[in-house]
């Protein structure tokens, strides 16, 4: 196993809970590396952050990627350890891992968390990021197996997300707004090769049906071929239909928060 | 001594002052890792720094620990650097240490940072950070003493922040706010041990005073065991009684500020 | 090549950018440091990103710099690899690089990125961070040479960024603001020798033209040497001067952006 483990959570920046995590870790595991993946994902939302480390994980290197939004900590949802060809993925069975997973080319093993000698003691009912999750990522860099962390759990019991919504209808490609970036721009649920299935081409007029309005905008390699402050529509960088202002905030402009319906179609 | 440097300043992430200090530890000590506690600490917030650095610092591996939150950067306060255990611990004498000097045990042995071979020259008067603190941890992890960073001081002249006030009296727990994290949870200055000294378990009703104002509450064993929305209090990850609203912000709807001042105590 | 990659972008921190770079650099080239500088440089500011890697540079050893600040990603501009001295500089040829170059001694041999095969493929149009940047920054570090990247551009064909002015005229210097800080500090073009040179001591009082207004402030050697909420003017960390309220927000209480244009003098 590759001796780098990942991390995503909502903690934020402004406490030490993330610091926590890095130092168990490396109380455990003193030659790890850990990436931290992002700590900003809104306070539980789960969706956010499934998106996130799915479209993240393509680049990262084979290793222990540990992902925290958990609204219901404390409660009755598993803690899980999930191989994924060369990855674990470790996390509340909540369904924040399962696009990562899908994405790294679905589950082969999964273990519940139980086995308290790879954990902290006591294990604090709210806060497993430090004292279940970091620790155990640490323990299989250092030895473990999967199977030591608990009992194996069919594959079919794993807590999925719904993927957003996308489908080609009538000539059409519908999705949804799957999220909203620092810049505004609006990654849709469309992937570049559905909208060139209904014969959209860079160069081509895009129409944008937002609920009962509609606008027009070009489809582009990119935000910067047109001028500042225009609307345009590109790939993004990861293979999704976006929705951008160049130099400005799309999001805001359309009024498109995460989970908004779209559809879109070539113009004549 | 262990090659870990762990680093908590109000720096803010805006600007390069926390890479200055990465940077200036890695030119004099490569193979040193470092651990960023936090740098969102409020502008010149000595109790938040020094209560985030002593609830983190159990969980660190042992190693230089360097601590900067200093409204008088350049003023008449020392620099030092004090040895707790196996730990060090560096930064202004403005008793941001002293919570977690204390939680290391107390501290043995503290100097004066005058040795201005191991500072950068010039030394700015404003970023001690860059010129003294980060040079000086990095050169104890290369070979130099406590001792070589100064001349001794006296530890009872170390500067301590006063604790938080918390103490039992009449059948309740009087204690303050320490701090509200980042999904408003409001952690209070009350052990979980003084709480059941007055006769509260995990399952029963809590009254809490705020001022003239009572709200009932229950006590659980975390957030997500009430519906959300709804107020709970609990044992937080540090061991203190924590007041939340299960996905809500308890700070806000209850209005605790840092400071406040809140009795509890069992209702029947 | 020492192994040390540093990191400037506007990306923020809210999504998983910054990791997918950390990820592919550590696919590439596993035992090579990384060190973020800033990723919160406001999005496509170009001169407060070159601002920030110009005033870090001199405290970061000797490595591999990637700056992106890009506001036109995906259109005209070259992607560059420069030489200056023993750093190598990594990003858009936009000038945002150029202060950081200058302060490094200068430019001693360029070459534009074009070699595909130290990229990932495809090349996304908008993320060259982590298409371009990340693993040409990898492979220079894992035995690649500058001059493999691709063709040789002559250096006066580098995009500069102008300097923000600042002279010396009738006794008084002129400069503008050059970043503020978030303590509010606000830090001008002026630097320390210039005020010198017009004969302001540490201890004088010193004239502030904003404009048409006036102001006048103490000069002294740090903001801690004026009571807290009071005006000062000292050397900055960068060894520039700059504006401070003690705890306090200058650039709020004086209206002053970056860009805007200040004149200092002695005061009788």
């Amino acid at each position: 196993m590759s001796p780098v483990i990942t991390l995503l959570t909502d903690y934020g920046l402004e406490d030490g809970y993330v610091a926590a995590c890095h130092g168990v870790i490396a109380g455990i595991a003193p030659q790890v590396r850990v990436i931290d993946v992002c700590h900003l994902v809104p306070s539980g939302d789960v969706r956010r952050g499934a998106a996130i480390l799915a479209q993240t994980i393509p680049y990262l290197p084979a290793g222990i990627h540990i992902g925290i939004v958990d609204p219901c900590a404390g409660g009755a949802r598993r803690a899980v350890a999930v191989e994924a060809g060369e990855r674990i993925f470790i996390g509340p069975d909540n369904g924040l891992l399962s696009w990562a997973i899908a994405t790294s080319g679905g589950a082969t093993a999964a273990h519940e968390i139980t086995n308290t000698d790879l954990l902290l003691s006591p294990v604090s009912p709210t806060f497993h990021g430090r004292d279940v999750y970091s620790p155990v990522a640490a323990h299989l860099c250092t030895g473990n197996k999967l199977s030591d962390v608990g009992s194996e759990i069919p594959l079919d019991r794993l807590v999925s997300l719904p993927s957003p919504i996308s489908h080609v209808r009538e000539g059409a490609v519908e999705g949804e707004v799957v999220s909203v970036d620092r810049f505004g721009n609006t990654q849709l649920s469309i992937a570049a090769g559905d909208l060139a299935s209904v014969g959209v081409r860079v160069g081509d007029t895009l129409g944008v049906w937002l609920g009962r309005r509609q606008v027009s905008l070009p489809f582009r390699e990119s935000f910067s071929a047109v001028p500042p402050g225009e609307l345009v529509a590109f790939t993004d960088s990861a293979g999704l239909i976006a929705l951008a202002v160049n130099s400005g905030d799309a999001a805001q402009r359309l009024g498109l928060p995460p989970g908004a319906h779209v559809r879109l179609s070539a113009l004549p």
